[in-house]
């Protein structure tokens, strides 16, 4: 969806490693490069893949994070390909009988930032492709990551999976702003300028002879006042404000002026 | 991973839309209808989908969420797709010129839980393929959702986009009401309404002659709608709103009877 800039702030987090255990396909691979590198992760580890490494259609797959799968490493065993790792996470589906520490993709992430944050070398472990990690596997792990999916309809792909948990690591291990205005180039306005242009439209509005019945008023200037306050609202934005207050409220010097011109003193020009 | 059981338990958050706009490809289409049932979501509308619907690429595509196309709406116009909003999304990359409350995935999504939570209606768009929303659905929108990545690799596809934040809005959509907008005795007003609001002070602004000069028009139409999307407004306040414009722009009436009766060409009332 964004744009994106390759050769720019090329930045890529410590890890976690992403072990992909016993691929098949290298369009698989070549997704699961890119959902990483979205996400700045460039560790990636291939695990006996079954059509041998590098993979020709992995690179059309990656669209682009061609450097993530450059730098892959092939293992012939997923112990040799963890081997340095502190902790081991394996994703699958909650395992039925296994005693085992099963984590959400919030909570792995929030583990995995907390360990490399300490030092820790980790590493995620993501089975083939149908059929997931195998038992020993699993058993071998530290703990489990399970995406939390609708449990009447579960099928989340390799790439799909890398993409959820990388994004969620980055979601915590980067500092950024959740909710920001972007105001382009003009700032925001100020209490004063909002004053303003309030005072100015309840002016012409006064003049107008909108606030009626009397009795009324006060709670119509109320309903407005508190409608602008809802606004968030730059300093270009109550300039143009103003000049539709303004606007609207001068076209009678020139419907006016029309309008006496055909000696009607009827409002025939009104809309 | 896990395995799926499509028989059992098909439950459903009760939304947001998932608005697809100009989707070209049906294989597209069906990975973000995989992607909307992992998580639950099954409201999906397409807007003019470029090869028409149904699609008989979408089937493989959703992997088996047939469910979620079966019931795809189509609309001509992203409009008429988020008529009943009361709160509109659009998901792109930030902008440069815009004033517009920029949101990530999980403030987004707390946002949305939030707002459906308080019985609001509320729609994400999401642009086609590799163009993306076209600027007049970025104004209309309410906010913006765009996604944190690596600043030096941003390639994220549709169906990735509509996962990110399906499952962000899965794992924050335990009920719980963080705050509501208190509205008073009245709901908050429609995209619809606040469109018709929109095209009626354009049109007094046209004929006041406001949109001068010419080749600026486009641009000053553009701040303007974007203005009024930014506002959170009740149906009361549109009715208000309405009223406003009328006063603003009819009192010549009133003041051209005035005139008149004073004789005098030249326009005195005036402010």
């Amino acid at each position: 969806m964004a744009g994106s800039n390759r050769s720019a702030d090329m930045e890529q987090l410590d890890g976690p490693a992403i072990v992909l255990v016993e691929p098949q396909l290298g369009v698989n691979i070549g997704a699961a490069a890119r959902a990483m590198w979205n996400f700045g992760l460039a560790d990636m580890r291939l695990v006996a893949p079954r059509d041998g490494w590098p993979n020709p259609e992995a690179g059309p797959a990656a669209s682009g994070a061609d450097h993530v799968l450059e730098r892959a490493r092939v293992y012939p065993t997923t112990a040799e390909a963890v081997a340095e790792a502190s902790y081991v996470y394996a994703t699958t589906a909650r395992p039925r009988e296994l005693t085992k520490l099963v984590l959400t993709p919030e909570a792995a992430a929030a583990d995995i930032v907390r360990r490399q944050a300490a030092g820790e070398r980790v590493a995620v472990l993501f089975g083939r492709e149908r059929t997931g990690l195998e038992n020993p596997d699993v058993i071998a792990a530290n703990a489990i990551v399970s995406v939390p999916t609708n449990p009447a309809f579960s099928s989340l792909n390799l790439a799909q999976c890398v993409l959820l948990l990388a994004a969620e690591i980055r979601r915590q291990g980067v500092a950024h702003e959740r909710a920001v205005y972007e105001t382009g180039e003009t700032g925001l306005a100020t209490r004063d300028a909002v004053d303003r242009l309030y005072a100015h439209l309840e002016e012409e509005l006064d003049d107008a002879g909108y606030f009626w019945p009397h009795h009324k008023a006060e709670a119509m200037k109320a309903s407005l006042r508190n409608l602008l306050s809802r606004t968030p609202m730059t300093d270009q934005d109550v300039r143009m404000m103003r000049g539709v207050v303004r606007s609207l409220s001068e076209t009678r010097r020139r419907k006016l002026a029309e309008a006496t011109q055909n000696d009607d003193g009827e409002g025939s020009a009104a809309g």
